[in-house]
């Protein structure tokens, strides 16, 4: 009911506001016997962090995970897993000058409507710190799915309005992590640094699109008629804080094309079943088909940006709100290993329910 | 875990394939005293209805609505409300056809290898024929809705190329239903509908996109972290047979602006705080804010097509396809409802959801 | 929330009433490729249904399920298995008498000031009619069940003060269906016939217990915490109407044994590993140990009985209640198979949840 | 699917193995402005506790709750509510015994069987430390309750042969904690702890019963069909671990009766509609009617005792089992405040279930 789990068979539960004592995740439906290299966990943690580079926000978040459960010897028992990440001291008076106001496009107003009562600092629960514990348990779907041979790669493919015009076969996911913005064009990379830079001097913000690819994935993961792979993906993706959109395969581009053209003709090669072209994005019937799954997830500007804005209070008052503390320029180069995080939930999540559909 | 129940609060269970006995939905949770108004379900089935208009299939289903259950002297009673669309004695043998061979871009290449066993007619589970059961859940909804003083409008705003530029605000919605493309904008309408006629003379079909738009919704619906307003409407278009994308308020589009421009400024309006502008699509930290709620949902053309096509059997031969059957060219008239009735099922529930939020 | 759907991999829904158009149930969950027999599915109604034998309600009710879905050449196909049996034109008259009081411990008085609005007619939603869908929907999950080599017999062991004295291991299970109270004893068998006829000449009813011994279960079934074995035999049986126990293994009598008793002790048994007692009843930690799972359910009396009683209307005035219709004079010979049903739904959740728990 | 998770509104997942680092539970659900009284929390952990008496297990857990999230300023926000337990440096040596071998009637052989690798100290995830978390999320529920003016007292009924023969309108549940076996008839008390120190002093264990008494429930709480309050009580308390069995009302000694003895009948008292009698438990078609409810629940003697047991190893080898650490010589005492929390979690969750089953 109250929207903090995810999951049916891989089942997450998270929990923890930006200033309180600290965020977590308990994994209920991990099999057992899957070695858990925390070390892993703790990288993932890395690549979502603040402070990482000059393009970030220069908060100082350490992110230490800390296994309490689940695992003994190294290895899941089949019990639930609870991961904590302690929070540090955070300077909460940084927020004691929005307690009462409304930042724009922030969910401060709607939080106050819907609860009566909202931990303010730093956004609380409505923050994106709330995602380090997704990538966490993530990391845990992630060294599941390397089990059974499947692989996910997200990158930034968009930055305002520079955006990557080569497919993802024409690219080396080797070099999403070797610039600061994961985008594995490396010279598409170094104007979107420069993009950002100039965003962030002028002390706003910008959007940006994180494409995803997922190889090696087996026919049969989604289930109809609601729990479509893609729409279990696409919940997935826009329960990330500032995504917009959501699109798969030939997705609002493949509106323009004919029947004719963007069927995807299945033909035998070398004994196994594929298709010359993969416009269905790898998914047919909400059913992974075998082909690789593609999809792109769009995020908006942040909205913490260092110029004064109108605004009201609690009171319904004008109020001014001056943005403080250090925020993302832009989000994509940390959404990244959220998105990955995400994808990784839903491929676990589908791949243990695929196991019983049949007899 | 099989994927065929939707909602939380508001919960309906679908069955039903394309040519078996029946279609249905049980609806789980409809609170009692709401006055059950059959005309309007069937009214709401008569506009997702095949043969309805020249551009849409011109199959003839009467796809009349029984209700087996929760309702008493034409009011809920709180229990489950059972709704059964009988099929029609289906001409199963133009099937017959296709039973050892995979249509391309359809779904019966994955369901036979997810689960070994498939009702081959008319693509059985996987038919958007399942789709009936949605509406006629919706319409109930809808009801509820009603109600609460909130409206959903859905339309066509493109076909192929053919894109409309006005925003929903210079629109008129009562003009959505006076075209057979169901655009309101009429002048557009008209194009659309030649151009889908001239795609089915050709034996090809074509994509489109629905935009809806939801009125009247209070502050407050929609559960953090992972239920967002946003997030289970996503979840619930892509969960539509060909569907392949999904973004609301700014979109895609939304990621070339700066924060400065896209944040959308709190002021008070006689009391009520509203937002200049609406690039939040009326969801906030994935809670809506009382503004109005807009998004948009990309079909894919149509898989069926008459041309013949190459594709492979089950035994990974050769086999030629030809497109056998009635079908549409272009999906979207038919889809718009069926976006609305998904929309209607998630405000819905989420407005049950949040009457239990504060103590 | 609404209550009417249980399981978790094995799903059902159900809905109707008692003099509604029909009742019925959505499978969700069962595996393809399972030989749906519907004569077993007949048969098994067959064993629930009123007018079975004299001492049972003379009502008449045919039971004839309808599989709607689900079922394709005889086989399930791993998509919703929808049943629907319809209500005979039920003589809706005789319940006007009751539609503004409140019958003494029936769930008018509960249902009205739950819901504001009801159903009135034979209990309506309340009414044990409703556990016809469960049986048919039970009679799938036996046949799951058969391929898994897993029986499960239930069997009334008392009526009123009429107990057995005798252990599961001393009965022929074969017996159950020899004797119309489905008491394999057949001795007391007759006592209990006698007594109930003795109790329904009296215008009166009575209680009893059913026992239910299932075997063939593979150690592994049943999930902690919460999810254990003999709690979700528990919740099925408390959800039967009229049930108002349940113990499982030594249950209330095993409190007055110490641990140096009570403790099952295990030995090698060429091979297999079993315990050379069992007042554990087959399970250990809420998972199953590979011996025979047994447990009681008690029934109160049914409620309805002929002669006139005291009782309050919905103004809450004095208000006489006079019991018309027809109905058990005890509940038990009927609830076996239902019994059985609730035992085979959670025995199949739990079966198919067991798949994967590990890597 | 794992079974970790309980409730439907207020919803619970527990983690945590008895020797891991810690344990705890996450309440997603708790409506927001409850305020959160942590020594209220700490008290009831306290009557949990090992140590706080002389006929309870010696062991030391100082069982600090702390709250990481979901209260802010005292008061509860919406969000989730997380409560870590730490465990303390447990002495794991004293396991190391029982590694490869299962302890009769323990979840050892189970667990083994089930996942093929488990954390053997201490029982790992079977343990009942398990249940200090249930306590923890229970005394919010209970702090939630308080507010609605709902009671709950759970007092120890029987021990061993040694049964209350006072129903519990004749005790003062003021008397329940004057008493380390929380019986609240104190000479009863006597000898139930006379028998625990005897029982303990040969080295044995032994059963008992714990009755549950809610008083101040409103009509309604309870759905139709599956989750009947009485069927969420009875799976809530089979959940704990011991447990054997559940009977409410009249329970198992209500077969006996004839419904004209056992039927309730409603009248007018003072214009709220009361019954006479109360055989139903308080709960009738799984609905609260307004009166008292109350159950009892059996729990089985001890497994873990002082002599020496025959059992087998992992290899099915023979292998002698000696109880060693400090273990309760009956559980009951330490179960009372189990059994009020598992109560004040189903009735908190149907508390808020029952709030929107009306337009």
């Amino acid at each position: 009911m109250a929207g903090n789990i995810f999951g049916t068979a891989f089942k997450i539960s998270t929990f923890g506001e930006s200033h309180g004592k600290a965020i977590g995740v308990i994994i209920d439906g991990c099999p057992a016997g899957l070695a858990i290299d925390e070390a892993f966990i703790q990288s993932e943690l890395a690549r979502r962090r603040p402070g990482q580079s000059a393009i970030v926000t220069q908060r100082k978040e350490s992110d230490t995970a800390q296994l309490l459960s689940g695992v003994f010897e190294g290895k899941s028992t089949g019990t639930p897993i609870a991961i904590v990440i302690n929070n540090k001291d955070a300077r909460s008076k940084d927020y004691s000058h929005i307690a009462d106001r409304f930042r724009p496009s922030h969910a401060d107003f709607t939080y106050t409507k819907k609860y009566g009562h909202r931990d303010y600092r730093g956004g609380g629960r409505s923050s994106a710190r709330e995602t380090a514990a997704r990538v966490a348990a993530g990391a845990i779907a992630k060294l599941f799915l390397k089990e059974k041979g499947i692989q996910i790669h997200a990158y930034v493919s968009q930055v305002g309005a520079l955006k990557m015009s080569k497919s993802y076969q024409e690219l080396d996911f080797a070099q999403i992590e070797s610039t600061p913005v994961r985008c594995p064009d490396v010279e598409l990379a170094e104007q979107m640094i420069a993009h950002i830079k100039e965003v962030r001097k002028a002390g706003d913000t910008i959007g940006g699109v994180v494409n995803c690819v997922v190889q090696g994935c087996p026919v049969g993961l989604g289930e109809p008629a609601f729990d479509k792979l893609h729409a279990d993906l696409a919940k997935a993706m826009l329960s990330i804080n500032a995504c917009k959109g959501f699109e798969y395969g030939s997705g609002f581009e493949g509106v323009k094309m004919r029947g004719s053209e963007h069927n995807d003709i299945f033909e035998n090669q070398d004994g196994i079943i594929r298709t010359k072209t993969n416009y269905s994005g790898g998914i047919q019937g909400g059913i992974s088909n075998g082909m690789d799954i593609y999809f792109r997830v769009a995020f908006k500007p942040v909205a913490t940006i260092v110029s004064a804005q109108n605004s009201v209070n609690q009171e319904g008052e004008d109020a001014e709100v001056v943005g403080k503390g250090r925020h993302d320029p832009c989000v994509v180069p940390r959404a990244v290993p959220i998105v990955e995080a995400m994808a990784a939930l839903v491929l676990t999540d589908h791949y243990l329910r695929q196991e019983i559909v049949r007899l």
